[in-house]
């Protein structure tokens, strides 16, 4: 086994040496520039990691990395023109850079892509591989519909918010890691198990990331403070402030959510002390620690040594450890 | 074996039946419209009858039958999108009748849903389908990106047009009748000549097109007669006769191809004309004859009976036998 951080490396150089390129220009240009973006690489890395837990070379699921990452940053593209988003990691997005047109396009080639990456593992592996990819791609595109159509909602319920960050963002993170489990050929139990886990973890960190939003560390956190505020966005947060509001207090919430003054401090702070009174604040950290707790418990079922298990929970308490 | 009308009927009729629909409905609305607008649904129907050229029940071709149609259809919201189409098979295209977004989401999910009809496979099985499915798929997005370089190129030259028409429009045609050829389970080498007889023909049949767009008669050619030549698209027709020009009517056809006049009768039975005096044609009916022989060149080496071939060789016949 390896740290994070040697993974981390391993992955950097594999797509420094990725030869994607090829003619059209056009169509391959946008691909490379995307995928050169870098970013922490957490999804491929996750496979990496599995298949060493399941005591599988770490370079044997390298394919199955690739694909992931590709097919994230293929989401990123049509996310991108979705939003009308001018930046991603700090760079132009694709379809600033180039058009929309282009965006649609090389987008559509990359998850053509990520299927082909599959293709260098043996019929029964890449069946079981494929398969998982397209059920989670679907689901990714699920989570991406909810999320458009709750903009437009005010009656969108805790259950629905969560299935929302579960598709969009939790599913990819659970079928990175049972790719690794997949391509280890370890049982089912073992494959499903590190999955859910996996996929709890990543629940755990997207509401970890509505929370640090507003409550984080302009210091340490990687966006602007308070831009889920700012953009009126339903969180996690603002569903719970709702949820657990006097009459009065949730009139205050929706006029807040409802403005966009030119200057957001005093509307910043007055939703983190709307969020704080409410005990929207309290729930949404307990809801952050029940789903690691989730986490943590698929992990005491699978069926690998103990220092792997701790390595995995330790994993899991540095990704949950940031600075709140 | 069936008539094309035949299969053409149980197509229809699958498509009828087939639930995609589920929740987020705003995701999958835009689907079942689209599939729901019919067409001749040639493709699926060449990958049945191909199962039965190699003696296997098409029912069997279904599942491969669909994911061709649901792929081909998702290739149409995207270009659709790219063209800035209002309408398709005379109705409202998915972004004009909901939105931008949508037809992005929605295509990228038929994209995915494609592969997953192929699950239905054993893995070996799965594994070809899905293989030959991903680089022609990826070869379609070329083809595409090839049409949109060509609209602001004036140095295309025959050979990259030929190859453009092969990628956007032939290969797809080809990969129809080969996985109709897989499904059946028959040899290699007879997999790959229906593929080629398949990409001949689909050549033939596009170079036809392009024919029939000029010189059509307006009552049986589907679309508007002279609509490439009103819109300026430099088709084979149009490359030829700059050929095999002089220089003054080389002239003469780049003035003509910059125009876009109100009233457009004029500038059609102009082009028309130099068309036929330049020789381009002849030269086409010539392509498209070298093309169907090419085609049915492949046949001859097939490794079925007699009969088979004649009612492969009466379908290309049918099919290059439009109104000319």
């Amino acid at each position: 086994m390896q740290s994070i951080a040697q993974y981390q490396e391993v992955i950097s150089e594999h797509f420094n040496a990725l030869q994607v390129k090829k003619t059209p220009n056009n169509l391959y240009e946008p691909i490379s520039y995307i995928l050169s973006l870098g970013g922490k690489r957490m999804r491929p890395v996750l496979t990496l990691m599995t298949a060493e837990i399941f005591d599988t070379n770490y370079k044997k699921a390298l394919n199955a990395a690739t694909a992931i990452e590709v097919f994230h940053n293929f989401s990123l593209i049509h996310d991108d023109i979705m939003d009308d988003a001018p930046l991603r990691r700090g760079k132009e997005t694709v379809h600033e850079k180039w058009d929309i047109n282009t965006g649609i396009l090389s987008g559509d080639a990359m998850l053509i892509l990520a299927y082909q990456y599959f293709e260098n593992y043996e019929p029964a592996i890449f069946q079981k591989l494929a398969k998982l990819f397209s059920k989670t791609a679907l689901e990714v595109c699920e989570g991406q519909q909810y999320d458009v159509d709750f903009e437009t909602r005010e009656d969108v319920t805790i259950p629905e918010y969560l299935k929302m960050i579960e598709f969009k963002t939790a599913v990819l993170v659970g079928a990175a890691m049972k790719m690794g489990a997949i391509v280890a050929e370890t049982s089912e139990e073992n494959a499903n198990l590190i999955y859910d886990f996996g996929l709890n973890l990543g629940i755990a960190f997207q509401l970890q990331d509505d929370y640090l939003d507003a409550f984080g560390d302009p210091k340490t956190f990687g966006k602007q403070v308070g831009g889920d505020i700012i953009e009126n966005k339903k969180t996690y947060l603002y569903l719970k402030a709702m949820e657990y509001s006097s009459a009065e207090n949730r009139e205050m919430i929706s006029h807040l959510f409802s403005i966009q003054p030119s200057v957001n401090t005093d509307k910043v702070n007055s939703v983190k002390e709307l969020f704080n009174v409410t005990g929207a604040s309290n729930a949404t950290q307990e809801a952050i620690e029940l789903y690691t707790q989730k986490a943590f418990e698929k992990l005491s079922k699978l069926e690998i040594c103990v220092d792997k298990k701790k390595l995995l929970r330790a994993f899991g308490e540095s990704l949950m450890k940031r600075n709140v």
